[in-house]
């Protein structure tokens, strides 16, 4: 059992939640919790640790996955200083990190729908985004390079397990990848300000891409220029924009109903 | 100029940041950046507090309010202690908290369209459903005592002003709010995974609430079973749930895209 925080192990982890370069350079990132342990997949679970009395409270599932993958048994007050979170539920992995390329992301069997984020800052947001994509059923998630790390672990958390199984890909040009997505006949469209069209009135039946911008900014006038259309959602009263994974949301799950309703909506 | 962090105001404002108990005490919250200052309401700022520094970046409207409304200057050091915000943009206010009874709310001109939530414990996720909330036209939103405090400063960050413009209340007594909802004619649709129904294929055209519950555990029984009709939000993968200001975006906005539609969608 691990007991002194000086030990390697434990100076690791805490550099890893910390620090996105380590996390990169390492090619890993950490989850906490049983959730995430249990919808890990084993392939990508490079080490465990659990807290002394994390048995104690633990089922059967997680019992017999921990004896399979194999862990190591920390104390609880050093796993506290490993864990991110004020009250560590006691389980934490460390995971690889995934490597998808725009290609194989694109090739999908159904009809694709993705999210391009440029520069998109709240780690909180990123996650959420995810998590909802997974619900809307996105074929991925495209980021440019100097979008919010998403292996950060508030982002991770965030995903509620989504990083496992929604496609991503962060790119140096995502203006290239969005040319390469246009080649392919992906329809792109971008939530803009200057959108005339409002966002219930196209058609997302065929191969989609919602472009949203950063928080503050919105898209870069290069990559917006990019776009097929503007689209706009509406807003009542004195806002001047809707938080990025509400806008998201709304944009992902307008283009699921239309597929599932088989059916643009009555105008 | 307050140099002190000693200074009682000092104190006062650290004090109201970190607890309700004192907010609710003293009947006021905080709010920090040149926005929440510009949209605030005159009449229920009662204090001004302003970095020794911020003139300098102020525009002329800002400056202008400033002089009208009174404020004190405050050394840079004393004032990163006052704010809550890890980059203070120097400006911070006092404002007097709000008090809507449910029959003014329910007084609406407009087509009622209700929020109803119970329990909600994420800061960051009220005040985006409030915002969010602005932006497709709700009449107001009804919370249960338990639900995190509306005042907190992060939930005010995430409100983006709409703290001063959407009507909301606390309740003892949530059962018999949304009681006097339905006697009202208001129909009542709860977030459920026993929904049977997708949620867009209900009309909202007339008078409408939605029930949100608590992130992890969702609505209690007593409170659900008051629903006219369970709703849910169809998920794809492996998901067991939405975020929670996910999911209340995608019903306002569902019920605000009919009311704008002037009809239901096609099925």
């Amino acid at each position: 059992m691990i007991t002194s925080a000086a030990n390697p192990k434990v100076k690791k982890i805490v550099q890893l939640n910390k620090k996105a370069g380590q996390r990169k350079k390492e090619g890993v990132f950490i989850t906490e919790g049983i959730k995430m342990f249990l919808e890990a997949p084993e392939s990508r679970l490079e080490e465990i640790y659990v807290s002394e009395g994390f048995f104690r409270g633990a089922g059967e599932e997680t019992a017999a996955r921990l004896e399979r993958c194999g862990y190591e048994t920390v104390s609880e007050e050093v796993f506290s200083k490993m864990s991110d979170t004020q009250s560590p539920q006691g389980i934490l992995c460390v995971v690889r990190q995934y490597g998808y390329a725009l290609e194989s992301i694109m090739e999908t069997d159904r009809m694709p729908l993705f999210l391009i984020l440029e520069n998109l800052q709240d780690p909180g947001n990123l996650g959420t985004i995810m998590r909802t994509g997974e619900g809307a059923g996105v074929s991925g998630i495209i980021m440019s390079r100097d979008t919010v790390d998403l292996y950060n672990p508030k982002t991770i958390r965030a995903t509620m397990g989504s990083v496992y199984r929604v496609p991503f890909l962060y790119t140096e040009d995502i203006r290239g990848a969005v040319r390469q997505m246009k080649e392919n006949g992906i329809g792109i469209y971008a939530a803009h300000l200057k959108g005339k069209k409002c966002y219930d009135e196209c058609d997302y039946r065929g191969p989609s891409a919602f472009l949203i911008g950063n928080e503050g900014k919105g898209l870069t006038e290069e990559t917006a220029e990019l776009a097929d259309t503007y689209i706009r959602i509406p807003m009542d009263g004195k806002l001047e924009s809707l938080n990025a994974a509400v806008a998201s949301a709304l944009l992902m799950y307008e283009a699921a109903g239309q597929r599932r309703r088989g059916g643009k909506r009555k105008q």
